[in-house]
């Protein structure tokens, strides 16, 4: 397997620990009243800082950026956001599989798949959690992407990919289509990596 | 366009009127709790007409099948389950677009679209109803496009399809992602027909 399949994590951020739990419950409590009133877009590292009662550069030194603290806030499993844009720097011959075969392994972890079924059905099924997903991925996925591909449907071509790598993970994991249980990694890389692939880069 | 890229769509069975509207109401609440309680393949007909006190020759005669009458319990906006199968059995070199076509262009209607994002937030967001959604899709429809495309991998093949269509609908119009509310149904059609069509029938 080409050594870019599945990026090396990013280390956590450093978090306030032991004296400071407090302060971390605060900035968490506070960033989902935020996050929750203005959207991700309107949603501002200052504001939070502010409604939690931290100076705002301590708040980037502990959490790092926007897209940080929402990913620890939701409780993400996996960070596509940083991951994705990574994989794109590879080969450009087997970039779909390359893709999909980083979300289907990541998922292949219990407590992955288990936050992130949860994730996705908060994302699709919960009237405030649904618009907050998609402002993150338009801001700090589909982006990155789009500026990574150089094509004037860029955006097109990155939701495209979003759509067929999301609905195979609701399809497998949410709903649980038996066809779908059954089917290896490698088979599912097979068939839908090129897919994605198509919708990238044809 | 060709005359079966979107099906007549199939007369609704006759329903108990008038006075007889209470009877029509029992039923539904009947099926309710026979789906909600035993699931999609363990609800019977006969186990409905029982709960809701009335002859299940009667219920299949208002009703039709389980399937119709899951589809009027869930306020279901298409069938495809009735449809798609349909569409199967036009020329093979435009199957995928046809298919794409044909839902995308069911959802273009707000009534239909009003329905299938509530089905589709409720079938993916709420734990009671995902297995319901599931094996419906997967007596009703799976197993219909699988008998017809008759290959040993017919059953993946069929949820893959699903998998980019279900995908797709929660992308544009649950999600709104703004590339894909943007994008025309012709274009949409353009991208993942063939998508749909390499699953089917590659």
């Amino acid at each position: 397997m080409p050594e870019y399949a599945v990026p090396t994590p990013k280390r956590r951020r450093g978090r306030p620990r032991g004296g400071e739990s407090g302060a971390r419950e605060r900035i968490i409590a506070a960033a989902v009243e935020e996050f929750g009133e203005l959207g991700y877009d309107g949603a501002t590292m200052r504001g939070i800082a502010a409604r939690a009662g931290v100076d705002a550069a301590l708040l980037h030194h502990y959490f790092g950026t926007k897209a940080d603290l929402f990913a620890e806030t939701v409780g993400a499993p996996m960070r596509p956001d940083v991951d994705i844009p990574t994989l794109l720097e590879g080969p450009a011959d087997d970039l779909g599989e390359r893709i999909v075969r980083y979300v289907l392994e990541a998922w292949e972890r219990p407590e992955t798949r288990k936050r992130g079924v949860l994730l996705l059905r908060a994302g699709i099924g919960n009237r405030l959690a649904t618009p907050l997903l998609s402002e993150f991925l338009q801001r700090e996925l589909f982006t990155r992407i789009a500026a990574r591909l150089d094509t004037p449907d860029a955006a097109l071509r990155a939701a495209l990919a979003a759509s067929q790598i999301a609905g195979l993970l609701n399809a497998r994991h949410v709903l649980q289509l038996p066809a779908l249980t059954a089917a290896s990694v490698d088979e599912l890389v097979a068939r839908v990596g090129p897919t994605v692939h198509r919708y990238l880069s044809d």
